[in-house]
């Protein structure tokens, strides 16, 4: 990092993370008369719902080049290789979060950098503010895979605060700005194929009900079917790989966990969490196909995975939670542990069975080719290859320890 | 540990834990027979159901004297001393038992040992046996207190290996064996106030369902009421003291989750866990009470505890869980972990809002004196004391090391 | 934190951390002309071998009013509750590292903080530079103890960047500059009773072999006596209390450590760490007496503390010695792990002989009243309380699960 | 695991680990007596300084079949595949001990299984004893290899104690006995091309110093010489390959490093450790190459490795060290750690210049293709590309949540 940072240069040509609504639509028009720089955008379809098509028209109304406007279809990968891995740790933050929002900023992130060096852009932006976790887990990313990449956070440079703000912007230089962009700032809100998140207004006070138009993915577990639904999901390796006995691409699976998970009324969570900024922030997460996922993936790992491999991956698995969801996606300790964990996956094969009632998952069954569960062991009523006079043995050596030290800290003797 | 060791003399009077059932009745008569030694029986209600009371009749039937039967109630201890302790850590074994017979099994064992002291016994008992890890929880105890105790355990000593001899052997020395004992081996259950568990027959092939007479303490999710039901928790020093607003001594707050819980079908668990002794056992957990109380006490830290705070006793806790479900809760390492889980809980003082539906237990809002949660920092609309171009160097700061790691990974410049 | 933040006003009286030389004079003198505030001087004898006398002189000087101007003695609590605690959990930073200077930082944010509230003083300031740990040590202390205050850091205030533009502003008004400090800009040092640390000039090519003047507290190894120096440590509950049999207080204690062990060139270490702001620095660091400290307080543990304890605290070392060395001595989470290591330490008593020699800390012998070791248990010719066929069971039990993994993982048989 | 045990049947063939000492011949000799059975000796050259081809003379000698016997030469793949590893994770049990024998065993045991596989036995035997460490490691390693194997262990299974009865035995069975096995025995030791230990006799008084002859690879501290000596040690991904820029194999290098270490004093140690089995015993070590290669990889990693790369792997080591000195060298948590371990070696490449001077290793530089060392950054007089206000930033976010919370410890404001 010789001489003078790139921070300090004006920036002349800017991949910017563009979803093609208000916010990225004024930073695009900012930026540009900012710096007066060319600007070069990156949709990414990852099943957040809306139509991707329609940002490449809004930035080309906005004069961006037709060659400058990047969008794709991450669906695939956002499931394979950002979820995939996380589901195989158990990851879940601050003990219930399945960090919906973490795993796919650095997907994002990864793409600007890769487009930056095909289209030679020297520079990157996004639209997350300056109070959240997401500004983290995009500049952590585009600063380990470039370092010397100048960022561009207009949240934390201009001088507008809220939406009102960005309105008068929009009006001001003739962006379109949708009617219901104008009246009182709606919720928060981040969606992909794995969650949607809510947080604001109402939540803004954790003792407060959330109100029903907060969710929105699934319905509540009072209005999901009367009877259950039930689902097999095959596991290879770690992942799963079938429903019901049909294979399906990552993505294709997801969402259809996804839609069953949804309709009865499964992965809502009302938590709040403390953002790597240090505040706390009360949100909701809905994550129907991730919720069941994870309740299978533990399940077919109970009879797969041996207790030294299951109990280190719980040890470490808060600290893998807090890595990813504090934005050290591309960090080396963050691969470290990754390679440990999927070290652990290789025989992770088999089946799980589940019923699905009204926000519950339900395990019914587990089955697999490698499982470790030896009926013929654990029965009570017969031997087998056990002989429970190793038990004894077993005790009083683990009980040696404690005896010694018994004799310190209990002086009486017995009689 | 000089000379002769304990084990290997013949006991002379013996604590046992007696429940008044076929197996330690037999396990009486037959050390009576055995080692001709005198028998103390120690009876704890645990909030198990049974009468105990009429395991003092039992025992004076078998022949031990008044003065040696012991009866006590041990509920509240329960709570207070070893539940309690255990979900101020959030503990939950590979991933969801709560663990409801570790608990109970020092403080039967403590007290069997105090008693020892008390009537000049030279040896304690009990009928746990030699696949399970029930072994492990008594006799690591029984060490830990009385370093030169007798340890007899009956079920690695003798030769029947079932039901069935056990009812012959009854028979054989006239011990009334009722009719229900005849037929065929049922599940094997534990029963406190915390939880039943259920382990055995059908249940063995771990890709059944398990059938509806596996579950005895919870109405099923299906069953429960179509309205929720609301409850209010509060909690001082990270403990529970009050539902509703009222004050409740910890066995009897306890019971009254377990109707609320059990009623909107709270609690049930069904998982193949490993036990110490290395086999994979599938069993079923009902612990409806106990399933709020966590869900409670996570959301209560979640606005009281630091970031610091939440997350070292995220990572400790699997190492906590796994102590105290292998039975070392007199090892030392446990009471260092105690310690420092203890000391985090000082501020861990508000109250939860709770609503339960069918196996759901769903947050409603958190409320404390204590609260780190700052509505006017974490809006969005507004600054406060917060300067979001600290953000900036925040990040900067953070992400040297990975720029620094960056030049030596990435070698290509971004243009 | 509501309204506005205390940063952005103009801070009125100031309480710094004065040493009396060059940096920390320019710094008053340039608080007084830019804020025209009254300034508090805050001078502590933790050892470092100036005279601080000289710092109230020079204050006055300065036009410090003689009842704002404190000076200290904190050697005794800079032993006792800095770096006693800190030598309990066998601290070492990246391996090798004793903290001397992290230890010391904190203690004299606290003082200061004291001194503001003392005297109503709305903010603290101190010398430390932008790119090192020492901001950090005295602004998250500063912070967690007073989270209002207003922190003043003049090198990350100032354009000065040197040692040269120092001495221009100090001549420019007035104050008196050494000679010695007129020249080349000279090694970076921090001194108190713990070490001496060195970094800078030469050192910054971690090739090259530091130069001898570069060392200050220590002899060279070669240029120690030829003949070995004993010692005898006694510790009390996990701290040392007496040398050679001789009662000491705690700062007279380490004081004699670091006589002997300086003598035997005991304690030097060069070595390149990762500062918190994600810079790598080599340094080198004289830690006599705590070398030998350390040592000895591990050689009474090894007889003392039980294997779960001990292990436990090695687990935890790592991220203990982190939080010290980042500056989160304040911080709830060191709090906790502190309860964990001070609870194990409670046995922690006996004595420990040691042979010094030419940079050598050799251990000759360790005793306690506590000792876990049994010289009848692990004799090689005689049984003792120990049943070798326990052993049997022990390892049969624990290889179970290898057993059954390894059916699955070495499908063929072995003949 | 089904039907009869293994445990249970006569062994027929036998894949003994035989040194060809007193011990091992008696074991040889006393299975034939009571087995009946054919046995299979195995002899490895681990570089314990014996002449192993003395060994095959001594098999045949006691009628094994020359067929029967095995006789490997083993250095290299001892210090490639379970030195080298141990060493990439700076393993130390306890604090210090570097695992000598621990690395060794696994070795050892799984080529008795191979063998055992390849000639068709269907047992395998060791020698040592029930109060150990090593039958775990031994076993362990049996069980994880081939789960349906017999093992043998004659010290637990025989009624001979001690060395009296060892040497009436080989007397009455016609084993030749040398004169130096006939006093008092001797000091229990083990050595291989990383260390020898010792233990037993007068050291089991740990309060007495060691005797000079308890040593015998190195000398001591006051013998070494006058002048140091220096070396040049060459790292490529985490392992050692070449010595003054000679590259060696591995064996050849670590022998080249214990001549050099041995003659200047490096490498002595007397620790207390505790068994797995509980017991604490009371070892010397002298591992004079090892303790300059981990002093050497640590410093090649401290300007290789980020921070959180190397944090983790410190956090972890314990655990590490822990599963490999307790025998778990084939338990997939061992694996699944050395996964992780082995993925942050991958820039651990460059050079350490160190000087041995009487016992200590003195590290004089570093310096690698990889560092992550910036002498730009660092330096104190010039800026490069850092900007001291985003360390404001940095601390002030970092400081934010210790402020949330001394507003509730804190009470009281400052002015």
């Amino acid at each position: 990092m010789d001489g003078k940072t790139m921070q300090d240069t004006r920036p002349k040509k800017v991949v910017l993370a563009f979803s093609g609504g208000l916010d990225t639509s004024v930073i695009l028009k900012w930026m540009q008369i900012k710096y007066d720089c060319e600007i070069v955008t990156f949709t990414a379809d990852l099943g957040q719902g809306d139509e991707v098509e329609a940002a490449r028209d809004k930035a080309i109304s906005l004069g961006v080049k037709p060659q400058n406007v990047f969008v794709e279809d991450l669906r695939n990968e956002l499931v394979a290789s950002y979820a995939a891995p996380v589901f195989r740790a158990n990851a879940a933050y601050e003990g219930y979060y399945l960090m919906g929002t973490p795993i796919a900023r650095p997907l994002v992130a990864k793409r600007q950098i890769e487009i930056a060096r095909a289209v030679g852009a020297d520079s990157v932006a996004h639209g997350a503010t300056g109070k959240g976790n997401d500004q983290l887990r995009f500049e952590l990313a585009y600063y380990a895979l470039a370092p010397e990449v100048r960022v561009i956070a207009p949240w934390r440079e201009w001088d507008m605060a809220g939406r009102a703000q960005l309105v008068a912007f929009a009006d001001a230089h003739g962006l379109s700005v949708g009617k219901d962009k104008r009246g009182a700032p709606p919720y928060s809100s981040d969606a992909n194929l794995l969650h949607v998140s809510c947080e604001g207004k109402a939540l803004e006070d954790p003792w407060i009900s959330p109100e029903d138009d907060a969710w929105s993915r699934t319905v509540a577990p009072e209005l999901a079917p009367d009877r259950p639904t039930w689902v097999e999901i095959h596991f290879e390796r770690g992942d799963p790989v079938a429903l019901d006995g049909v294979s399906m691409s990552p993505a294709a699976l997801l969402s259809r966990l996804n839609e069953i998970g949804a309709a009865n009324g499964v992965g809502r969570l009302d938590i709040v969490d403390t953002r790597y900024v240090g505040l706390k922030c009360r949100g909701l997460f809905e994550t129907p196909g991730g919720t069941i996922w994870q309740v299978a993936h533990r399940t077919i790992e109970s009879i797969t995975l041996d207790r030294g491999e299951a109990h280190l991956k719980d040890e470490l698995m808060p600290k893998y939670a807090e890595l990813v969801y504090n934005g050290y996606w591309f960090a080396p300790e963050r691969e470290m542990l990754q390679a440990l964990i999927d070290k652990s996956q290789e025989r992770v094969t088999g089946k799980v069975r589940l019923r699905l009632y009204k926000g519950n998952v339900i395990v019914e069954g587990r089955q697999s080719p490698n499982t470790l569960y030896d009926q013929d062991l654990v029965t009570f009523e017969d031997g087998g290859d056990y002989d429970q006079r190793d038990a004894t043995g077993f005790i009083r050596i683990n009980a040696l320890r404690l005896r010694l030290l018994g004799r310190i800290r209990n002086a009486l003797p017995l009689v």
